[in-house]
């Protein structure tokens, strides 16, 4: 088997087992079963766990970049790039288990190591979100505010539309995010 | 000493304890020290460091109760019942480090017991909310909305603004969240 062919089986199986059992209790031997090589192959690629944890997240965190910097692109309204970055990172969601299970890890065990993983994941989120807020400012589509904060606003709400809220209740559809994501922080909830 | 003195007593220590050493690192030993009375005296009023908690617990719920109603009973518009409910809490914050605490330690251990018991608080908050916002909606004073979602979502924006980017930025005045508040959720950030 080649290299490249290996190295991408040893990603695959660890991708595996970070969704299924989290991150701490993935171990080297585990990753081993499911990618049907044994220890020492992983070891010649990866030093540990945490290098090949690193790499699946940085490919993760230029995945979501790339996202976000197609819609920055194009020429729309801030209302539109906004719903636009939305649903493609609703769509990341749903299509991403580890990320779920790396959130789900991190609020119950308060893994250091997935901690700061999903801070710097956050912080890529806000950083691009101020990109986009700062440049309707400009424009004058939405009222003048700190951008980083409103960035960091847009991004808890979001979270806690997805993730706290299905925890509780009955989990919402994308669309009904849309359309809350609207009320609240676009609209406003004021009749006057 | 009076039964109700000493009882007091053990209350305000534990407070002290839970307040600066957290739950899980308060021990009956610890509340006995910091209470100037043996051990044994504790357990003639507590079977143990969880009914001590539940009753400080209990007691703090019935406070932020009665400041709610208060501010449920006057005959205010929404936007000025939300803006004195909120500046009260906000005030609740810093005089309950308390609160601070448990909020911290179920961020950074996630200790059972307290999760469950900020699971309440926030339960009880949203139930108030909640009939603020029905209220307000029947008045016509703000857009048809799940109350509850927007009384979870108010929440989750309070929380964000006064413990999470606290954690992260300079910390927010209390002028600055208020507007904030209303800049986000309530006049909404769109120019058109």
């Amino acid at each position: 088997m080649a290299t490249i062919d290996r190295k991408k089986q040893i990603v695959d199986a660890a991708t595996n087992s970070f969704s299924l059992f989290g991150y701490k209790a993935t171990t080297i031997d585990q990753i081993a079963k499911i990618a049907n090589v044994g220890k020492g192959t992983i070891y010649t690629f990866y030093k540990n766990k945490e290098e090949l944890f690193h790499e699946i997240i940085s490919s993760l965190i230029r995945e979501m970049k790339d996202v976000v910097e197609t819609i920055l692109e194009e020429d729309l309204p801030f209302y539109e790039k906004a719903d636009r970055a939305l649903f493609k990172l609703l769509e990341f969601r749903t299509d991403h288990q580890l990320m779920i299970k790396l959130i789900q890890e991190e609020k119950e065990l308060g893994t250091p190591a997935v901690k700061e993983v999903i801070q710097n994941i956050e912080n890529m989120i806000i950083d691009y979100l101020k990109n986009i807020i700062q440049k309707s400012i400009e424009k004058g589509e939405i009222k003048p505010c700190n951008p980083e904060l409103t960035a960091f606003v847009m991004l808890k709400l979001y979270i806690a539309l997805i993730f706290d809220w299905d925890q509780l209740r009955k989990p919402l559809e994308k669309d009904e995010i849309s359309d809350l994501f609207k009320l609240y922080l676009l609209n406003g909830l004021s009749n006057r």
